[in-house]
């Protein structure tokens, strides 16, 4: 890098650029007085960052512009108004692990080449298998999202049901179906179709008006697939769900899988941690009868993003499976990240972090309102109301993005109007931000 | 955090762990005069680290001390002496991307989440879809991996040859086959079995001595394939295969997919990097005809791991496919990481890095070499020189670890006994070290 007159020394490079990263990125980014995000067009953003990628280097002084450019332009999901997605704020614990890790580049193939982070996976794991309530322990893998958690579930389940569809295929096989309420996450189906079971084969079962599954119509649907000459394999529970927040009767779906002898997933992303409060696991209860969880702490827990635990309560052993400290065989990735360190670091450092739960409203943290502007606070409930309302928040949030003063998300559910759908996690959140957000829409929206 | 007297303030915190990370795991891990690795037993390093996850907190103090500990007890794969994996070496400027990714903590579900990071993906996508040679373009998503992306490309395979499939699953449709060398990467193996194709109905085409895909014995498998009535969808091509670093005849294979209809796929994880050398680019001739492409720009090219492109050359709308900003719905993840920025600086910062490509012997970057010590010098070619090489390489490797001198791997290969497969990446590897393991092998072995 030294053989050009415009680089600097590497370590002068690296000092630089850290100092730019805990500015700006780390700072500056989590600064309630500065923007969550500084909105451009792709066009303008386009011509700003001049993205194009040539032949030739740039100089070293160049190259750190373009770092604070980076940093200046994006969302800063860190900050304490950001309340836009399921995972939110800056923990530095875990943020340090993970610069740890991006700094030794371990790839968790076999303890070998990884021996820390395969022995910390291991312990992090046994933890979360402990808190779930497995007593006989069981097996598990940090993975590249909640999305290829529930994708290993499916597998799995498939597995236990028919292990010769590995080898020979579902052409062969009897059609399989599965079960999972309307609040579900859309990956239950994209994995579906992955996984060569069909979207069509996926059953969706009717949630009640908080959003949790209906037992009886979960029942009746595995009685009509098995009437139609299918074969039911397992059923998906959601422990939070995306929009709502709500959790399935797991106890009771327990019992019902039980029964027709399925497999249950426990899809944890976002709910399990609540297993960590004393107060709130109760919304789990029955988890320790699932066959497998998946739970994400980069979600409520804050860990860095990301880290994404599946786990399985049975160890039969597969080729995708091996109970020594060798993971590669049972991984679906082949080069795979120290993840579990990031969670693992910021627990030695805080202990069980129960204590950051501040805003369970009304059962978890998904608060959905609608803004009702003045011009409509005199309709009556009904079509005209309701057609209105669902023009407003996307008006609002359009506006919200161009101020950027901070982020809530919005989305139109069943078929109730455009409401926003608040996520609070960071403890950094104070009662004022809470405050500025209600001004801020009705300053936003009080002309619609 | 300032609510223990043990803890330090966040940005003090944040200030000595940094100086801990540049000083033991980038200055320290890199410097070649220390260990590549410390070697502990699972036992012992349990012990030392302490692993267990415990109620209470830690102080910072304790906190950096374990920081220490972890990268001490770490592999150092950014040494000059590790020639271990298919990535090695540490370089600054993807580095440095990567911790600003870590802090800033974006997800590319959309332009709104993601602006400057989105734009990024897609301004290095395009650029290696032009070194690919796709004139008109083409479609692609950075992913978890390059396992991960050969299960996308048969996923459209299978799309593009069945789309039905998608809504009813595998159960209800024909057995469909496809085709790859022996030499091929395990992953086909996995996402066969995970796809529900079938690992059976992964027809494995011979390779020549060099490792290179055996043309005819593709014919001939196609052929059986049809005669049995199953229906042949896609052939995966390796460019750079694993242990051998080999090249499938792009050009010849695609003529063969063109006549037969099937789905050109080709794995280019490891080799794809040639694509920026005029002196090597031969090797991926026919490269454009594929109409999906793997490569990894975290192998060959070092961007910090991971950094994994996965390409199509049709833009064919598909729910996975859409054309905006908004990546959301082509990827099988929901939380994505920005890890095409890390190609991007690094690209910015030095340019098209051709010259970086010094050790390419006889064809690619892998040196696969016995060891015969000098006990064996004198015996005949035949099945007692093997039998005993064969233990040679494990032996060596063993002490090898233990010194923490430098990492070379081994392995079997067909009926050829264990063999060292060193993989040489980084231009900071100099021609004392190169010396230094050929000394170094000899030095642990000569006795045996």
């Amino acid at each position: 890098l030294t053989d050009n007159k415009n680089k600097f020394s590497v370590k002068e490079f690296i000092h630089q650029s850290m100092a730019i990263i805990i500015e700006d990125a780390v700072k500056k980014a989590t600064d309630v007085r500065e923007k969550v995000c500084e909105w451009r067009s792709p066009d303008q953003l386009k011509e700003l960052l001049d993205l194009e990628l040539r032949d030739g280097g740039e100089s070293d002084s160049k190259i750190l512009q373009r770092c604070r450019d980076a940093i200046r332009y994006s969302v800063k999901t860190t900050h304490p108004r950001f309340f836009n997605q399921l995972y939110a704020g800056m923990e530095p614990y875990s943020m340090v692990a993970s610069f740890i890790a991006e700094a030794l580049k371990p790839s968790l193939y076999t303890y070998e080449i990884a021996p820390v982070f395969t022995l910390i996976e291991d312990a992090v794991l046994r933890k979360m298998m402990e808190l779930i309530g497995w007593e006989e322990g069981g097996d598990g893998i940090f993975n590249a999202g909640g999305s290829m958690s529930n994708m290993y579930a499916m597998n799995l389940a498939r597995y236990n049901h028919s292990p010769d569809i590995k080898e020979f295929g579902l052409s062969a096989a009897p059609r399989l179906v599965m079960f999972t309420s309307q609040e579900c996450h859309y990956s239950v189906s994209k994995a579906a179709a992955l996984l060569g079971i069909g979207t069509k084969n996926v059953y969706v079962v009717p949630s009640d008006k908080r959003g949790k599954m209906i037992l009886s119509a979960l029942e009746n649907k595995i009685k009509a697939a098995k009437s139609e000459g299918a074969f039911p394999f397992m059923v998906n529970a959601t422990a939070g769900t995306t929009v709502l927040g709500a959790f399935d009767p797991i106890e009771e779906i327990a019992d019902i899988c039980e029964k027709h002898n399925l497999w249950l997933h426990v899809d944890a992303c976002w709910g399990g941690a609540a297993l960590m409060s004393k107060k709130h696991k109760h919304l789990l209860k029955g988890i320790h009868r699932a066959n497998s969880v998946a739970w994400n702490p980069h979600k409520m827990l804050m860990a860095c993003l990301q880290c994404c635990a599946f786990l399985v309560r049975d160890k039969t052993q597969d080729k995708f499976y091996d109970i020594s400290y060798d993971t590669g065989d049972k991984s679906l990735q082949c080069s795979r990240k120290a993840d579990a360190f990031k969670f693992w670091l910021m627990w030695k450092a805080l202990g069980s972090i129960a204590r950051h739960y501040a805003y369970f409203m009304p059962e978890f943290s998904n608060v959905c309102f609608w803004y009702i502007p003045p011009s409509l606070k005199n309709l009556p409930d009904g079509p005209e109301l309701y057609e209105k309302l669902h023009t407003v928040a996307p008006v609002i949030k359009e506006r919200m993005m161009k101020t950027g003063s901070m982020m809530v998300g919005y989305q139109p559910h069943g078929d109730k109007p455009n409401f926003f759908r608040m996520i609070v996690i960071s403890p950094q959140v104070s009662k004022q931000d809470m405050d500025f957000v209600l001004d801020e829409i009705h300053r936003l929206g009080k002309d619609l």
